[in-house]
């Protein structure tokens, strides 16, 4: 395996030190962003508070975009890993129960809160260029794996307009969930998380009911 | 009517003028923050943005805190007016026909682009001591006209464990609508604005159909 000290423009085979210092890197960029935003945190700072040579990031991430960029991805793998939906997808059931386990793990991720929840947040009200390659290697093959159960589940073709509308229906409450400060939630919405199993049965009743009513209206 | 230079200790009664020069602070304050965050802006930004004297901020507002907090009760009172709710509340019809004024009222919002949106947003994620002021003031007495809606809409107690639940998947679709950036919705999530009125008719489906389901389910 190539060395820290591998030239930078020879393809990079990372090695485990070489990957344990990236990732405590992100970890690192990941709260300053969190905290200021990605425009008020320079390379500098994250290396100073990373305790790595000014060169690490540029090393490990190509520039300081390139940085915000892959903390951006890592928000997003976070939010939602896209092992744990594929194993659901490619697994045991029909495409409405897939959709429950789907519902049933964002409501296990309740309550977590760590910076990814920021970073992404921050990013969705005031989208960066990182933006589009988050989509495009994260976001999207999630979305898609997304709207494909939600297709079959429904009867609908994939380029049915009705989609894109039940997919902010199923899923809205979710996000909302996972992305909230907990505690400001509960001022104003009450006991949400005391009983999560509650929780999951009353997203999956509600959804499929609005589901199955969606199908019969006219599009 | 007092004067802008009444003494700051007086209970003021605004004048024209100082209301001009009041809400002109605000949507100045407003727009900054909503770019850099409360924590950047000071006072003498705002003051020198909105070329105004320094002592404004403190006599239209009383303190830093005091216009931060303005700012965010505004943003909420942009967000949905709570005239315009009071009046459907107020107004013909039952309890479902409402809250279906109220979803296309929220649907009649989307697309709007303001700081208010912005601000309002990075102080769910990152919550201020302003937000108990905004909760109390402002967001509290419109949540209690919505969660009364509904608990009749359904035939449910106020205090029934499923109304925050309801209340979640029924608003949260339209909340996500009103406050996410809609060129990043529409990348992810396609065309959900092309048809508004469509769009209004899929949310109440969808809602009415789950509140029906979530009725019937055991609590």
């Amino acid at each position: 395996m190539s060395k820290d000290t591998a030239p930078r423009t020879s393809i990079r085979v990372p090695s485990a030190h070489g990957d344990a210092t990236r990732q405590h890197i992100l970890e690192v960029a990941g709260r300053l962003y969190a905290d200021g935003g990605r425009d008020s945190v320079t390379s500098k700072q994250v290396c100073t508070a990373a305790a790595v040579n000014l060169a690490g990031v540029n090393y490990h991430f190509g520039s300081r975009e390139g940085l915000y960029t892959a903390v951006l991805v890592e928000a997003h793998r976070r939010l939602f890993s896209r092992a744990a939906l594929s194993a659901i997808a490619d697994g045991a059931g029909d495409a409405r129960a897939k959709l429950g386990q789907v519902i049933d793990t964002l409501v296990g991720g309740i309550g977590q809160d760590g910076w990814h929840l920021r970073v992404f947040v921050r990013e969705l009200i005031s989208p960066s260029p990182a933006l589009d390659t988050m989509i495009l290697v994260e976001a999207g093959p999630k979305l898609a794996i997304l709207k494909s159960l939600l297709a079959e589940a429904m009867g609908l073709e994939a380029d049915d307009v009705r989609l894109a509308r039940c997919f902010l229906s199923t899923f809205a409450p979710c996000m909302m969930l996972l992305i909230a400060n907990k505690s400001v939630l509960g001022r104003v919405m009450g006991q949400l998380w005391q009983d999560p199993p509650a929780l999951a049965r009353h997203l999956k009743t509600f959804a499929f009911a609005g589901l199955d009513a969606a199908v019969r209206a006219p599009a």
